[in-house]
């Protein structure tokens, strides 16, 4: 297992120079290229950590998938849903030409920008601060680790250059989608983007996702299982924006990205899997990641297809 | 003449039925439905008043060729038009598709909502203040009326319920096409939209651009002559929205109307015409106010075709 | 078994009348839209039969798998996917927009029309005769049933009808991603879509894919493995045009329905499920059939996330 | 006068190089890059030629106008535009898109080539030769010129190259807006575009619209006022597709242009100009030619603005 994670890193360290930091956000372009660690926690506990699995990333998009839980926790799936698609968007992830040609202005799906930022509004919550809190409690329950936080230079990056969120949030609004105010919830999602973290944080968390929404190490059910089912057949179908469809022909697992770096990974029963390398393709997604989670679903047979 | 403007005027108001007056900003909703007033004033400066012609109306979108005619004194063409463009749209005067397709994120014309934002962005003025201070001067020059003034529920309306034009403004800000703070944009643009007038202070305007950019009254110059032409052709191609070309064929001249009720006119050489009727078609056009201009264009010859 | 196929059948029968039978193909509107069959088929071959079991209806677009697999044998996926996607696409099945708009003017995927209409010109032939042979003799193969035939009165109709599939055709002649003979390649593909089977004929195409490729009852490979991992991921991201999220979440295993009122599923090492109903939903999807799926996911544990 | 044309021809060459010779019509390509020439013919019958005004061209898309001409006559305006919009569209001229956007799913204008095809359907005749024969003889009564004729090499090659006017006629003819046999119709509008003639020919046509519909030459009415009028509003707001705009601003009078290298241009009540120069701009327009409109425009004072 060892030397497979050890070939597979080496492998994905060889294409990172193909791909490029982020830098849409001016903080993230900080992130270190050719950086490329993993870690795999599976439904025994067992940790495996590879490459630069020390470095820091923020969670980006991949708090999607905790945004997501806390919305459909907090108001079941008829309401989250009459609010947002389940359908996949061949469109980038920040368009807005889809919330326009759709009759009911609705996002196409919660791992969408304007997805997310519906979800966030529908959190519990009288306010943005109290709505992140919630969310930010979750990742801590759900990655057993109660010290993550906010990195606040990445946020004030966020807040100061997120005008295309905005102008989707206020279309939102107009169109009635989002009820609640727009800059809290703006803020709240992009203090939600921002949290700090590792590759062992959000391995452990796809391991509760693997273990049907039971935390491994505490046998506690943190997710209800109908939504850690739709959470994983949504990663399936819209975890990798336009490259959703050939991850899932390559890897065969539901995964969700982040511009951060990080890729999350889900091999239902087994393990969870997160990979970081911030240099990323045309898509948004880890270029070095994405290698590393081919090679390890080819040896490690973790396709499900 | 007269009985021409009585006999136009008694034919519109057989058809303001068929219109809605705008609900999308509460304070307009309670616009009377079958008010239709009208007004010629020529560069002779004869002035002849028909129907509701005291009809209090806000400007709205007709201020967006006043807002123009500001950018264009005060940056020049070609600073304009590299953030706006010179070409009709066969979209809703509210779309968000076009700016994201175009590759340069450029609104298509300064007579729909972004590239009206756009041009008040570039209006002289250190601040939103200064900048509808400038524009609102230009008003009471070009009508000759030094009281009107912004109706400040239409404007706490424009401004509560303006999600749609908010989401394009950031937009256009992401996209770096406006510098300055958009919220600041807005409240100038909202003042703009929310300037009370009867038709005759929009057809003294009209009267002015008629002749050639010089007030009939006073003989002082108030338009460049080469704004003043830009702006009687983009009258011609983008003033009525999605039916600014049906408008070129039945009635022939530069117009542009607003959601208010107003159509302003301009019969080049010859006169202003301001037609109001609340009561408007699915486009946002007054119905009972096109209905005037076409039997005035074809009893009086107005036609350039 | 036999009772939970018999309750699903009486449960998707309530609802057949919220949906309508296609009209678009005049042939296909002769469909009996309260008609519901099942057909079970077991990786041991054991056969489950249900409800209007014997109902033949046409393949329609679950032919597209078919076409896809023989595209893929023929050419290799690379030489496939650089003239088709494999990404979802949140248009109707029928779209032309996304052509357009993608620079590379490439379908999203081979599952909508115009994808697999690239497909069928890339299966090896020297003209629609022979390819559309090749396509039914896999047909035939896949479903140990040699007796299939086209049926010519939906085929005519097809043909007749199918402008907007030549219109696609054409379109992507035009931008050099279809070589052959437009007339040519959618004669073969009409074919394709007018084949007439019944329910127990795609329960065991479905079970050769469920078998990872290898016909249940010879133990023959029909489809190399790499094949069949590509056809049961792009059927779990695509399979259900606009409703394959949903799908994917409801249900959780590889699909494709078609509009003669087929769904053909997957369930992986498991079996072949298909089910007939013509009533279909604004999608196009057999809504008795959804229903029969849904039920059929839940009490077997069928889903697999 | 003759002096203000060596000028602008002189001025309009130092250009040409900056365009490119149309090649998707593969025997366009053959067009002479740096040819310019200019034919005034006014309503008096003076007419003065200069620069390469002996340069053969194909009329291509300036046919549009004497095609829109016989449909109107043939059919009147309420049938036209029941089939075909009125309005400028934002589109390059072989767009799909919008037809598919809008809900009519009618063309947006008839100087678009979807359009085109639309009002080529509607001319009167039995079948696509009648209906070809038809406009050839409108073409040859507006230019007086009994000899001119259709370059065939120019009508094999798009014939050959026409798939996305073939998409776009089956995409009409699905949405039940043509009637008749596509290819049928198809071939009398390749033939249109494919007839070949020189600057004197359009100048004589143009001076015909100028005039009011009545030939100079004879005083004979060709085409009915309310058509004229008509043909010159849709020039003015859609004649030189997305640089409509520009030109109403830069020349301000009614223009159509052909990727062969033609602008004709309507002075009403003045004149009829026809400029050559097959080196375009991105938009499809000659650049010499537009240049050479603009010097014009300015120097003989032609703008109506």
């Amino acid at each position: 297992m060892r030397s497979i994670l050890k070939a597979a890193i080496e492998n994905g360290k060889k294409i990172t120079m193909n791909g490029k930091v982020a830098t849409y956000i001016p903080e993230l372009a900080k992130g270190d290229r050719d950086a490329l660690g993993v870690c795999i926690f599976d439904t025994d506990c067992n940790i495996i950590l590879e490459g630069d699995f020390n470095t820091k990333f923020t969670i980006q998009s991949v708090s999607k998938v905790i945004i997501l839980i806390c919305a459909l926790i907090d108001n079941g799936k008829d309401v989250v849903f009459s609010k947002v698609g389940k359908e996949p968007s061949a469109d980038p992830f920040n368009s807005l030409v889809k919330l326009e040609m759709k009759e009911t202005h609705k996002p196409s799906n919660p791992f969408i920008n304007a997805g997310a930022i519906v979800c966030t509004s529908l959190v519990a919550g009288d306010n943005g601060i109290e709505q992140f809190s919630r969310i930010l409690d979750m990742m801590k329950r759900l990655s057993n680790n109660s010290h993550i936080e906010v990195n606040y230079s990445v946020y004030d990056s966020e807040k100061l250059t997120g005008n295309t969120n905005r102008a989707m949030a206020y279309y939102l609004k107009g169109a009635n989608i989002i009820q609640k105010d727009v800059e809290d919830v703006l803020d709240a999602y992009f203090k939600c983007c921002s949290v700090e973290v590792v590759v062992e944080d959000i391995a452990r968390i796809a391991s509760v996702i693997a273990n049907n929404g039971v935390a491994p190490w505490s046998n506690e059910r943190i997710i209800p299982e109908d939504v850690n089912r739709i959470v994983k057949a949504l990663m399936m179908t819209c975890g990798l924006y336009d490259k959703s469809g050939e991850f899932c022909i390559e890897v065969g697992i539901p995964g969700k990205s982040g511009v951060g770096g990080c890729i999350m990974a889900v091999v239902p029963n087994r393990m969870g899997i997160a990979v970081v390398g911030p240099s990323l393709d045309v898509y948004g997604n880890s270029i070095g990641g994405g290698k590393v989670l081919e090679d390890l679903s080819r040896e490690l047979h973790l396709s499900m297809f």
